[in-house]
């Protein structure tokens, strides 16, 4: 993509309102405007990494077992009045009535009507375990929606949902998840802690939050040092075996992790300090088991081996791509911005052509442009006739792995530099050498 | 995938609620399910659909040079009154009220958002020609849903908007839509053909319809059968060359063309008997030029090359995904089920194995399931213990344009059938064969 060509309001001045970083980033990168309090628009740039982030998330759910389908934003009350909780949810469920007077809402989750479609078409064991998940706009109208996309009113959630014949099989069903997400976040480039959680609104015994460790977290959370070590399973994991995905689960779940709500100072206490991290923490993702709770009132049954219909056992998991964003730049900027791991990065490289209108300086570029191109890489070529020192902070806010720069003396003598944004390191590189380089 | 593990819930009765054949074919397919009037999920093997849809239209905006950004569904009621279409949108408008008593709406398009986001960053003619759009859900409360997703109250849209700096470009940017949507079409299986339209409660005074004839469209169409057989542009059309674009947009609206709202009846009479089409027809794109509708009241404005500030010149451009699948159900079906044109289809091959259980018909599907996926196709493995009628007749009404059938004889033998969906045409071929033959 020329820069030429593209959308990417960079803005000079820090944004007053921003009070975190990813925030402060992602609004002079050009990623995200408000539009509304807590309701963003993902600019091109911004969408660009949402995609890479949903990318990963959609190949781990399919690689659990996991089916997508798509539900929609908007669901009839009555389905809500089902459960229960229509009255309970409060003032954070978006409550609308239509023309013909009819209530509906803008899902804040979807319990309700993944169940609904269960029990519409599902009656017998034969056809569990089932995981259906999808990736959806949902809106929680938050008293006061801050820090940007990290705590919207408006937000993309994948939900996925769990039905099994009976408890064991849930939590082999739960273990699934707890092993996706543990995969989903080291390649978005982040170091997730499973603590136990509260359940709040979704009820349930069993769930997890994923916290990463950030200095300007919600919320307080302790853990052992050993997590900083533990081995995330590879690709080759076998989400067919129930015991083995337990003893992963069990790996992960036995050293200390708590969060504030949950913490259990006497534990704590009994650890040796040097063992000891107490940090704060950005919740990346939530899993639940809640067995029951929605399948017994709204008649979600099925026939079991013995030809008796049992309500199925359930569980619900959740991961924020929106949110995720910001926890990414939050775990991975400097004082110039961002830096984003490979896997997540919006364009593979940058291409800076110092000097546009220059004939030598222009022709190694475009050359390099269609190279890089053809290797299958997403470049961001800036092709503008800005200064030296504005196109060098530009590339480092918005924080793409690599770079390449072209100045008009480098392209006579045929060389390019290629900069390692996390490292700030330089190599003088033959313009021959360089798609090299950054494929290496 | 095998279908053992799919969520495919195939209904055996015709739904009595659907009154055209897409509406019933979506619903027996399990592609779609009713979760209130005019709201839909779409189950998994609809979502594929969808996604495949959305591709083509994603790989059309991007090569025609428009770039892709996200607005949020939930819009600030103050922007429309900004231009004015608060009060004008009527009851089609799903209007909110958030908990602090703000005034809210669920965006049934984004003219006013777009322009909002236009003015905050674009100064200088310099960043023009500039074409931003979305693939987002959106939502018109119609009084009467009807006909599934062809007219559903939430809906997903991909919108465009051009911004120019005067008519004359921006003609071109309305050229290029246009000839960015015949290719969309055709690269859908859909024959389109662009009629001038009314331009409603959009605005503005030039605007096209797309409409591809079906006997159960919506509304009556009429044109010259010269459409049948007029060149859509190939992948090697050149965006940048307004001349070259205004050709073809030429002649693609030279040939008479008008819906039911424009017809000319003179015109039309004035054509040889054997040349006129007078059908049905369904709309599945529309585009507008508004010029300055928009960029004045909410003063979007950029400096022009003499130093003044004009008000941008605009157009928007419109397609739904969600329609459009029922669109190309209507135009490609039989009595038996769907044929989806082989660039949507949601899986490449449907792969029957006819008695799950027999060793060598297990060995011998099991082993072209592997060498099918490897060859890098979506394989839908029915691997399930039902009756050969209703295999063959599912696989017949979920429409996959190609089925490879393994029977224990067969397997024996080393030979498989293929049949093609389209024509019933079935071939024996060595196991050996079989990929190449889907390949080819």
């Amino acid at each position: 993509m020329r820069l030429s060509r593209y959308f990417l309001p960079i803005l000079k001045e820090t944004p007053k309102e921003a009070e975190i970083v990813s925030h402060r980033l992602m609004l002079r990168a050009g990623m995200i405007r408000q539009q509304a309090a807590g309701i963003y628009s993902f600019l091109p740039f911004g969408k660009r990494v949402l995609d890479r982030v949903c990318r990963i998330v959609r190949e781990e759910q399919d690689r659990s077992g996991a089916i997508e389908l798509l539900m929609p934003t908007i669901q009839p009350a009555d389905l809500w009045r089902e459960s229960g909780r229509y009255d309970d949810y409060g003032k954070e469920m978006l409550r609308i009535e239509d023309r013909h007077e009819r209530d509906l809402l803008f899902g804040p989750t979807n319990e309700e009507m993944v169940t609904d479609i269960f029990r519409s078409y599902v009656r017998s064991y034969k056809d569990l375990p089932l995981n259906l998940y999808h990736i959806q706009w949902k809106f929680r109208d938050e008293v006061r929606p801050r820090f940007g996309v990290m705590r919207s009113r408006e937000f993309l959630m994948k939900d996925a949902y769990s039905f099994d014949i009976d408890f064991e099989r849930a939590k082999t069903a739960y273990d699934r998840m707890f092993v996706s997400y543990l995969r989903t976040f080291q390649r978005c480039g982040l170091k997730a802690i499973p603590m136990r959680a509260d359940t709040g609104p979704i009820g349930g015994d069993l769930s997890h939050e994923f916290i990463i460790l950030a200095s300007t977290g919600e919320s307080e959370v302790f853990c052992h040092r050993d997590y900083l070590d533990l081995h995330v399973p590879g690709e080759d994991v076998d989400f067919d075996d129930a015991a083995g995905l337990a003893e992963i689960v069990k790996s992960w779940t036995t050293p200390y992790a708590a969060t504030d709500e949950m913490h259990d100072t006497a534990a704590w206490d009994g650890l040796p300090d040097d063992q000891k991290i107490a940090a704060r923490g950005i919740e990346v993702g939530h899993i639940f088991h809640f067995g029951t709770k929605y399948s017994e009132p709204m008649k979600a049954v099925v026939t079991g081996p013995d030809g008796k219909d049992v309500p199925v056992h359930m569980g619900s998991y959740g991961i924020g791509p929106s949110r995720l964003l910001a926890a990414i730049i939050e775990a991975s900027h400097d004082e110039n911005g961002i830096i984003w791991p490979k896997s997540v990065a919006p364009f593979d490289v940058g291409l800076i052509n110092m000097k546009p209108g220059d004939a030598a300086c222009d022709a190694a570029c475009d050359d390099l442009y269609r190279q890089l191109q053809a290797a299958d890489l997403d470049v961001l070529y800036d092709d503008q006739d800005t200064r030296a020192g504005v196109k060098f902070a530009s590339m480092d806010l918005i924080g793409l792995p690599l770079q390449v720069i072209v100045g008009p003396r480098g392209a006579k003598a045929g060389e390019a530099e290629v900069k390692v944004r996390a490292t700030g390191k330089r190599d003088t590189l033959p313009l021959t050498a360089v798609v090299g380089r950054v494929l290496a």
